[in-house]
């Protein structure tokens, strides 16, 4: 039976969610289409709708509703959406209203210094220039996850902003598995005197030509044009700004293909998660919402990996790309060119490594940021850490801090326990897929046809449409009958590897 | 000296207007690039943020804070900048509180479902099936217009909207002896035996050089592309986001040059007067703000048609427009393409219609709508009233309400007191261009170079960066010496004509 209450409340959410959406375009836009002059105005724009957003979630009002309804019918059955709505949204507006006001202006502040101060040291590969920036944002991290409270330890606090309900100790468990049989495989593979040639990868792609193959391929997997758009950008995302319209950007390279359509599958996975929530009804609540960073990277992983690098995808797709780049393609093989885009082999940096090596670098990452939160690490020591563990992951020298411990914003950005949600998503990815591919066994001769549909409206029946329902490690587990475990993805790596090394 | 009182108006403003710029972006986005299926939610962002917007520009403490100043050493200098804001802040702040929330939002509604019954009768030429939705349409406005308080008459209550201190008494002046001298103006034409042939205009134009021709033309005018854009749309406009950011839109038509050139130039005349208000200093204070809405159109219509339809101005472009579309201008003549430009031929359809008879259209529709406002005419009796005045105004007959008094959307969308603005427009725009023309004596020579700058500075001085410290009939008079007349502009289209017709 109604209850006014939970109508004020999912108002009152909306609200909040629709202020949210309109920065979602306004940063689209940022990205895209916005002229250069006009930087310093959007940034007053999304700081006074990200303000007005901020107190329409966090007034008062919603946390005497959320009281009053947390003794109600309508949580009475807990599985009810009206009760996954409500326990969610009482989850959000605890950790909304738990950080003082004061500390989330002067993170927001010293994170904006701290970007400035990692872009110099970077450029200069000097650690030295954004180490007091790197002690602040520190300092100022520890306290947001003590402002959270009750956790086990400083890092799940902020782990948890991307991972609801997941805690270091779990990630760990799942995590120091697979780091010692990645290595064994990575050491392998380099031992195989078999090699794929990725000189076959190199070539003449016109642009425009890339953006109608990516197209064909995004519409393929599903992406209606008709509720998104593909543009160009500098740093790829995906933003599902709200119901009928979601959005990619993307880059194209004039000399390889794979980077842009790559790119795009990843991105056009996570709009197909974005699209596949149910936000006609939803939108603005938990249950229009993804259950965790992870599991929405498991799904753009999904297609831009386990699908976009198979046989059958590109049994498929092959011919096309090679009519639509004759000069570069019309020579080579299916295999040569399938070999060449699963390459395996240990890089200094991370947005350029290869799906066995990329979780190495990741791992290692997540160890010293958790370190760093604990006190067990001091920042000034990051380097050294850094590059002994590296070389003992990776087998590499880092010769320079800028392919080292510079290379990426995130911790400059204060986004401390972001890193393991890139290995969650690909764990996720795998144990899903496996599943998938036991409960759809026709799936590779569809794919070998062009037909996605099925993976598609799997993900859709099974992830989707639960929306924040089961928080990510949950869904998995009900899902696929077990925890999420290392033993899918290096399943699935050391076939993937059997094949192009022959190990 | 500092008053704490005026820096929180200034604040409070600049918020209110931040909001609005970030509908601009809204409604650019909506009319550019957004997907279909966004719609709805789209106009939900819309709705919102309007809404917090007029909440914040008309919360009680900006008439505290007003009233306050409206007594201080601020204004003892009526001159200074910030006896500016506040005397016109106090006029906005009046106006928008003056409207019950509920006339507002019931005229919001009935203009939403005004417009379909428009579309449809429009489509079937049934004006029965408007009728009833402009009887309600006129009472709200009706009722609007009383609530704005003490004007002469209501419509001019509607028409300080557009035209702050305008009354329809000035108008008529001005309007009548245009009118007679127009009509005139047309039946000498008419009875030219010398006739432009428009038919050198057809051709092939790709839009792809249209576009890069558009964006020469703007660019020569002094439009910056660092702090704009140009893009593709359906019905054309330029807004003016913010500081940094103005952007058109507008249309090609791939067998003739001139409505996506004309279109451009007229959207980037705008444009400049956005991108020339001194807005890194005044953004969001009435200093910072157009004038008018005809004084706005006076710089469209100036650039698209006292430049762009001049022979100096394609006495540079000609040969370029030439090499570009060689197919559809190799072999037409400068003169035979300027008489082409310039043909003045009555026509039912207002947006299609010559520099000439274009204004009869408008004062046809200002003289219907004043009596509509004022009770002296019946809505029932527009279409008689239409079709009488069309044929005596210019000459021809209406055979479908769908080509006369159904053609536009404006009185479906409430905007009454719009329609004199065009042709103030125009009025505005040929005064200021003769005295301009006298300040600058070297300026037919420096558009045959391709040279604009100078009158772009002159704007910029006498018109752009006043904000609106003036009125607008108050600037024309300052600046020209003389009230607003019918005489320039009158002056100017005999001139052409002359030339045109060989009268």
């Amino acid at each position: 039976m109604p209850d006014p209450r939970y109508d004020e409340l999912v108002r009152r959410l909306k609200e909040a969610s629709l202020l949210e959406s309109v920065n979602e375009l306004l940063n689209w836009d940022l990205e895209s289409y916005m002229p250069p002059k006009g930087a310093c105005l959007r940034a007053d724009q999304l700081g006074l709708v990200a303000a007005l957003a901020h107190q329409k979630a966090t007034d008062p009002r919603v946390g005497e509703l959320l009281s009053g309804l947390e003794g109600s019918e309508l949580v009475k059955d807990p599985g009810s959406c009206e009760a996954v709505v409500i326990r969610e949204a009482r989850r959000d507006y605890d950790k909304r209203t738990r950080l003082p006001a004061s500390l989330v202006a002067e993170l927001a502040k010293t994170a904006a210094l701290a970007r400035q101060d990692w872009a110099q040291a970077r450029k200069d590969s000097d650690f030295s220039k954004f180490l007091p920036s790197l002690e602040r944002v520190v300092a100022l991290a520890r306290q947001k996850a003590a402002a959270y409270g009750t956790f086990a330890e400083p890092y799940d606090a902020l782990l948890d902003d991307y991972e609801p309900g997941t805690t270091s100790a779990e990630l760990t468990q799942v995590f120091s598995s697979l780091r010692v049989e990645l290595s064994d495989l990575l050491a392998r593979v380099g031992a195989s005197s078999h090699k794929p040639d990725p000189s076959v990868l190199e070539g003449d792609y016109a642009v425009g030509l890339q953006k109608v193959f990516a197209e064909s391929v995004a519409s393929a997997m599903g992406f209606d044009f008709r509720a998104g758009r593909l543009d160009v950008t500098i740093h790829p995302f995906c933003t599902g700004i709200g119901p009928g319209d979601t959005r990619i950007l993307t880059r194209y390279n004039p000399r390889r293909l794979n980077e842009g359509l790559f790119g795009v599958m990843h991105e056009a996975g996570h709009a197909l998660y974005e699209m596949g929530l149910d936000k006609e009804r939803w939108f603005g609540t938990p249950m229009g919402m993804p259950a965790s960073v992870g599991l929405h990277e498991s799904q753009s992983r999904m297609w831009e990996n386990l699908v976009g690098r198979s046989k059958s995808f590109w049994r498929y797709f092959f011919p096309q790309a090679q009519r639509l780049f004759r000069s570069a393609l019309g020579d080579v093989s299916l295999d040569a060119f399938h070999a060449a885009i699963n390459e395996a082999k240990p890089s200094h940096i991370r947005i350029e490594a290869d799906e066995v090596s990329y979780n190495l670098h990741i791992l290692l990452r997540f160890e010293l940021e958790r370190a760093l939160l604990s006190g067990d690490l001091e920042p000034a020591d990051i380097p050294m850490e850094w590059n002994a563990r590296f070389k003992k992951y990776l087998g590499l020298e880092v010769r320079r801090d800028s392919e080292g411990c510079l290379q990426d914003i995130h911790w400059a950005a204060a986004l401390f326990g972001y890193f393991p949600t890139y290995t969650l998503g690909n764990l996720y990815a795998a144990q899903l897929f496996e599943k998938a591919r036991q409960d759809l066994p026709g799936l590779d001769a569809a794919f070998t046809n062009g037909s996605f549909a099925q993976l598609r409206d799997w993900l859709h029946s099974n992830v989707h449409r639960h929306g924040r329902r089961y928080h990510a490690a949950r869904l998995c587990e009900r899902l696929t009958g077990r925890p999420l475990s290392h033993r899918p993805l290096m399943d699935y790596l050391t076939a993937k590897c059997a094949e192009t090394y022959k190990l």
